[in-house]
Parts: structure tokens; C-alpha cells; sequence
């Protein structure tokens, strides 16, 4: 039985090239090779738009496209929606009997927020995010979480959660390891560090030929290129950043070009945009064929929640044992 | 359809006369005019015993055996069990999103601890608590909770969710109200202001009447009397609180002549026993009915909280409708 991963997003907006880049396209690879395990996360979406559930039902479908279409294969992983899973809320009550408010304080998001914010202002919610996030993990027994480098800390508060849990009561949960993987941030196409929906600065995922066209012609670029024979400092454009991404074989090319003027914006930018549509054309073909048949997203959802959800009530059942609440046989 | 009223226990040890006088007696009551839950509150027994689960399976049967002495009728009340409702977790996890840590640490009983603890230190769990107290009253929509006017915050609290909720997404919740009941605090056999198990000063239901006439005997009295003819001084007195409670129709005699010395200390130990000897045996007939069938508790213990469920499910399917987050109609 090949390890299980587990990894999901945020059901907060459709995906973009930025979460291809620092994940889907892993994910592609890792189903060959892993029990991988993708969680639709609502119920964490919630923790920051509890007031806007609505945009929930539209976004779960629309993700779970953007997987089908970047390559994820529903036949080897299981995509699942977690609020469909009421093991993650009852593990999440568990364990935050036995995580101080003191732990959770200290975890680095909850401080950026909590500074932001002050942190009485926070959400219950908000603050137990951690404990959550130790329910997704070990409800279905993952190994391996694939994350940054940034997000270390977030995995050590799980496993010190499971290894609480396994010396209070008995150990049946499993410790989590990070899979840590070169994971590269994707700058915007207006500059900014972060390619991100509510910035404005994405490409989607579903973005049409032309659209991708237009909106890298209109990306910013090098300020202090004004006419074509200018020296670039490719360092500081986003157009050079995608290259190094997209285009690796071309881009000390296209850098030493750039700092001598021999190639100029407009030039380059189609070279970067005939690179994004050679990637995304294969997910349109996808995406075009998964719309023949729009159901079908639906039963894959369907599926993959049972899937997940029989691994949960197993879990839930040893953890059950374990704390000795399992109070009737029978039951 | 009689209204609602949920009422419950804390799973962490058997029933004295204290739970007898403050609560049980009311129940066995209300349960000819109402639609009665109640719940043993395991879940929120671990948020101060999350180290001790080995008590929670015996006391379970304990306190529901405590129930069935006492009167409580399994056809008219519905016992469950806490933890067995997974949508009282799903609930807790929702409601949590929209609940600041600071109305939180604001709760009277939260604040005590935390003067006690330091507030940093609290589980989080504990911190919820008040959140969770949400879920257990508005997954069965009570209407009305018996409460001593001690815990009118509380109910307080649970409102402020409900209409939070409500406004928040749709309104499908009810908004509880307090049951206010003269709820008599019973003293302890050592004159503590409270009977409890931990403080070892309590008389519980299942005694038997040799050691209730052994309690009684060995219970403090008035410091001051020593001989018979000592005039004595009931208001210190906790047998005399026993009397004003077990033999109202007595009792103005008693306090009369313990003032003028003219009866003993071991006397009215022995009206008071034969008072409470007498509450107790209906409890121990009643009792030794269901031990001939010991697994009867166990069915009653099933069958009430298969009821309980039941109304727990119809509940999330609307909070889910309300939130949005019903995303498959055949689900």
C-alpha cells in the first residue's frame, strides 16, 4: 500500500497558474506514487468567510475542475469535501481539550493575524485553525503533507498534537512528516510577489488563449524600459520570472538579451505567452471534455468524500477505542 | 407537541442527594409537561478530565441508572449520550467561526478559571466551552433550559450564537430560554456550602440505608453543642438544612428545639436519616428492577440516543441548507 498524502485547498477561488506552480503540478506527479488524499477545504474557508458561505457550493465544483484539468486522476486520488466529513469536527474537539490557548498563540500565523488584528478580536474559530488542521491530517492517517518550507511549523503543531494524543490515550495515530518540495512562488502580472486571485494579478487556470494573450501584453514589466534598445534588469520583471518558470530551457536567453536591449518586451512577452497556452491547452482539452458531461464532477466529489469519509469513521472508530469512549459494542 | 427542554449531567461520577434536590426531583416532574433531553455531557466532562477517559464508560451507565432510580422514565424522557451526536461537534466547529476569543473570556466560569489558571494556560477546549453548550441546546432546538439563575450567562451566550446565526444565514435555530426553577444548593455532610462526590460530603442515591443512618451519624453539627441541653444554633447546622429540605413539615419544631436544647443532636439525626431513608427507598426498589436486566440501561442508553440523532440530523441538513454547504441534493 503506498503511502497516504494528504494536501487540499482553501474553496476560497478558482486556481490559478500560481497554485499549479506551487502545487497541483506536484500533485500530478505524486498520484503516480502515492495514496494521495485532496481535500476540498470549506469548513477552513470559513475561519476567514464565515459570512460569505455562498461562495462555497460554487467554488468547490469550480476547484475540482481545475483539478481534473491540470491532470489529477480521480481514479488515484481521492478528491473529498471536508465538511462532508464529521470525523474531522469530532477529532477537532478532541484534541482541543488538550492544546492550550498558550501553543496556539504562538503559532506564526495566528501571530501575524493576532497583531493585525489584536488578538482578543479573533475568531474562536480562527485562533483553533491548528487543531483543525491536525484533524484533516490524521482522520485519514497521513505520512506526508507537501509543503514550504514556511509552513514547518504548522506540521510540528500536528505532530505534537498525535504525539499527546498517542501517550495520553494509546497510539493509533500516525505522525506526519513534511514532504518538502522546491515549491516556487509565482510573482503576479502586476509586479507584486504573490500571483494571486483577490489581487487581481492571476492568470486562472481556465483562462482562454486569447485572454492569456491580452493579459501578459498588459503585464507589467522592467519600468526603466521604455524603447526596445533600453538595458533591461530582468531580475526585477515579471515577464522574466515566468520565463525561469515556464520557459527554463530559454531563459538565460532571454535574460542576456533583455540586459542587452537586443530583444524587446513585446517580443518576449509572446514568446512567455505561446509557453503558458502550450501548458494550459492540454487542461482546456480536459476542462472541454469533463463539460460534456457536467455530472460527472459531481459523482467524482460524491466518490471521493466515501472514500475518505470510510477511512474517517475507521479512524474515528480506534480513536474512539482508544479514549474509551466506544461504549456500546454493538454500535 | 410539548416544547423542548434539554437538561443533562456532566459524566464525572455518580448522583447525590445534591444533584437529587438541585435538578432530578425537577425533571421527574417537567417530564409529564415536556419533550425532555437529557444529556450526559461526556465531551464536556474531557474538557476538565481529558486525562481520566476510563471514567466516562462506567459512569455513563452510573448516572443512567441514577436517572431510572430517581423516576426519570425512558418513555417520556429521551437519555443520550454526548458524544454519540457527531452533529453537536459539526455545530461546534460552525458556530466557533463567528465567536471572538474575547466574548469567550468573558464568560463568568471562564474568568474564574482563568483568575485560577492564569488565562493563557486554559485548554482550548475549555475556552469553548460556552460554544459547545451552543451546540448541545441547539441541535435538538430546545426551547427551555432549567437553570439556576447562577447560569443565566451562560444562556445568555447560547442566544447571542442563535441570533448570530440566524442573521448570518437563515433562521433556523431557536432562541432558548431559561427554565428558572428555585433550585435549593444542598450543603455537605461536613458543612460545606455544597454536597460533592470530590469534597467526600455527600450522601448518593444508590446508598443504602445502613450507611445513609452511618453518614448521618458521623455528619457534622452545631460546633457549639455539646451536651443536649446546649442550646444550639441551626443556621449552622446542616442536618437543620436537611430537615428544611427532606421534612419541611417538621422542621420549624426542630429549630425550635435545638435553640432551647430540648432535643438532641443524635434525635434529630434520626428523623432526618429516616426522612432521606425514606426519599431513597422508591429509588432502590426502582433500582433493583432494572439490575435483574442490567442490559436494559444499555438499551435505553441506545435507543435514546438513536432518537436524539435522529433530530440531530434534521437539524444540520437546515444548518447546512442555511450555510449553502448542502452541495448534493442526494446527499
Amino acid at each position: 500500500m503506498d503511502e497516504r498524502v494528504l494536501t487540499g485547498d482553501r474553496v476560497t477561488g478558482k486556481l490559478h497558474l500560481g497554485h499549479y506552480v506551487g502545487s497541483l503540478k506536484n500533485r500530478v506527479e505524486l498520484q503516480n506514487n502515492y495514496d494521495i488524499f485532496i481535500e476540498l477545504a470549506d469548513v477552513q474557508a470559513l475561519t476567514t468567510h464565515f459570512d460569505k458561505p455562498e461562495m462555497l457550493k460554487k467554488n468547490v465544483r469550480n476547484i475540482t475542475m481545475d483539478y481534473l484539468a491540470s491532470g489529477i486522476d480521480p481514479e488515484k486520488s481521492t478528491i473529498f469535501v471536508q465538511s462532508l466529513i464529521p470525523e474531522i469536527a469530532e477529532l477537532t474537539v478532541y484534541y482541543s481539550m488538550f492544546v492550550t490557548v498558550s501553543a496556539l498563540r504562538h503559532n506564526p500565523t495566528t501571530k501575524s493575524e493576532a497583531e493585525a488584528h489584536g488578538y482578543k478580536d479573533l475568531y474562536y474559530g480562527f485562533l483553533g485553525y491548528p487543531v483543525s488542521q491536525a484533524a484533516d491530517i490524521t482522520f485519514c492517517k497521513a505520512k506526508l503533507i507537501p509543503v514550504g518550507d514556511d509552513q514547518l511549523p504548522h506540521i510540528e503543531q500536528t505532530r505534537r498534537i498525535v504525539r499527546r494524543f498517542n501517550q495520553l490515550y494509546h497510539p493509533v495515530l500516525i505522525e506526519p512528516e513534511a514532504l518538502i518540495s522546491e515549491v516556487p512562488r509565482l510573482v503576479g502580472l502586476d509586479g507584486n510577489n504573490k500571483m494571486s486571485k483577490s489581487l487581481g494579478n492571476a492568470i486562472q487556470l481556465d483562462t482562454t488563449e486569447q485572454d492569456v494573450n491580452e493579459k501578459i501584453k498588459n503585464a507589467k514589466t522592467d519600468p526603466a524600459r521604455v524603447h526596445k534598445n533600453d538595458l533591461g534588469h530582468p531580475e526585477v520583471c515579471p515577464i522574466y520570472a515566468y520565463h525561469r518558470i515556464f520557459r527554463s530551457e530559454g531563459a538565460d536567453e532571454i535574460c542576456e538579451s533583455c540586459k542587452k536591449g537586443t530583444i524587446g518586451c513585446m517580443e518576449c512577452k509572446k514568446k512567455i505567452a505561446l509557453s503558458i497556452n502550450h501548458l494550459l491547452e492540454p487542461m482546456r482539452q480536459r476542462r472541454a471534455d469533463y463539460l460534456k458531461k457536467p455530472e460527472i464532477v459531481d459523482e467524482i466529489l460524491i466518490a471521493g468524500t466515501q472514500r475518505a469519509r470510510k477511512v474517517a469513521k475507521e479512524t474515528m472508530r480506534e480513536v474512539r477505542e482508544a479514549m474509551n469512549l466506544d461504549y456500546f459494542c454493538s454500535k
